[in-house]
């Protein structure tokens, strides 16, 4: 069966400076109409860096739409047709003041496929070359290790909620681990 | 230091049927200005569904922000104040036509904490009671039963993508075989 949705019309609605918002009027399958309201988004990238004694990066930061400080691994926006190791490679380096010598691509997660088109391309970074940080003005960062067991202990006690997080996590467990 | 972003002035963009955007003016740490453009959404939940002989639910639906067919764990959104294992309850057997005699939390993700508010519930489902499924007029699903190594391949080899799933996942690896 073809499940296909096939776009009859369509407005934006919002194109601002993170995200686009469009409304479409699709066409579903046994000729039923129904309303898409769908996020366009540039996509991210995000890195699991683990050091050579085992210590993983996460940052700490507030999160305005949550009203909370999370933990997150590194990660940061792709500009428009961006190569998603580069973003990878700067949002690193511009978070937590390393450079890395080694990027091993994980994969790539869809956040909340019903309404979003963001796309975060995971990757494990293993070396390292010790820069210096450089924060956005409007971006507020801390930065921590911990090791592998204290990372999974804080995804079983809700410590760490992101969700990209959480999958870099699941992909190097599979990988390395299984 | 207090990083929280204190909301200055805002306004409402779009109000739809699945989400709401917002346009936020906030005072950042150091007194900067800034803008945060921020999906509200009442959430959602999602079971990991295992049966006694070890399979795993999946549903394949087409997922129009990103014109592909997606294998998710089954899912849905919360109505506004809804309590998630009641929406969890529901959307399992809706989708797999199995009620869930045993219905255990794991714990909620934040799918991309950027930019929206949804949190997914997710829970854990192991004894079923056989009852029949109940789409909504524009939802096209088909149902997949796979043992968890194969979950792990697909995860590992792209073929799920999905963020709730992978997480879920994580959290049933971290919980049961750590």
């Amino acid at each position: 069966m073809d499940f296909t949705e096939k776009k009859i019309d369509g407005e934006v609605i919002y194109d601002g400076k993170v995200l686009k918002l469009i409304k479409d009027k699709v066409l579903c399958p046994g000729d039923v109409v129904s309303y898409r309201e769908i996020i366009l988004h540039h996509g991210g990238a995000a890195i699991l860096a683990i050091t050579e004694d085992k210590k993983i990066f996460l940052v700490k930061q507030f999160r305005y739409a949550y009203n909370e400080l999370l933990y997150e691994i590194p990660a940061g926006k792709l500009e428009k047709d961006e190569d998603p190791y580069d973003a990878a490679m700067r949002e690193l380096e511009e978070e937590t003041g390393n450079r890395a010598d080694n990027l091993e691509y994980l994969g790539v997660i869809y956040p909340s496929c019903g309404y979003t088109s963001e796309k975060i391309h995971l990757y494990l970074a293993t070396k390292f070359v010790k820069t210096h940080t450089n924060f956005d003005k409007d971006e507020n960062i801390e930065t921590y290790l911990f090791s592998l067991d204290e990372v999974k202990k804080m995804i079983l006690n809700g410590e760490i909620k992101d969700a990209k997080t959480i999958c870099a996590i699941n992909y190097y467990m599979l990988k390395y681990e299984n």
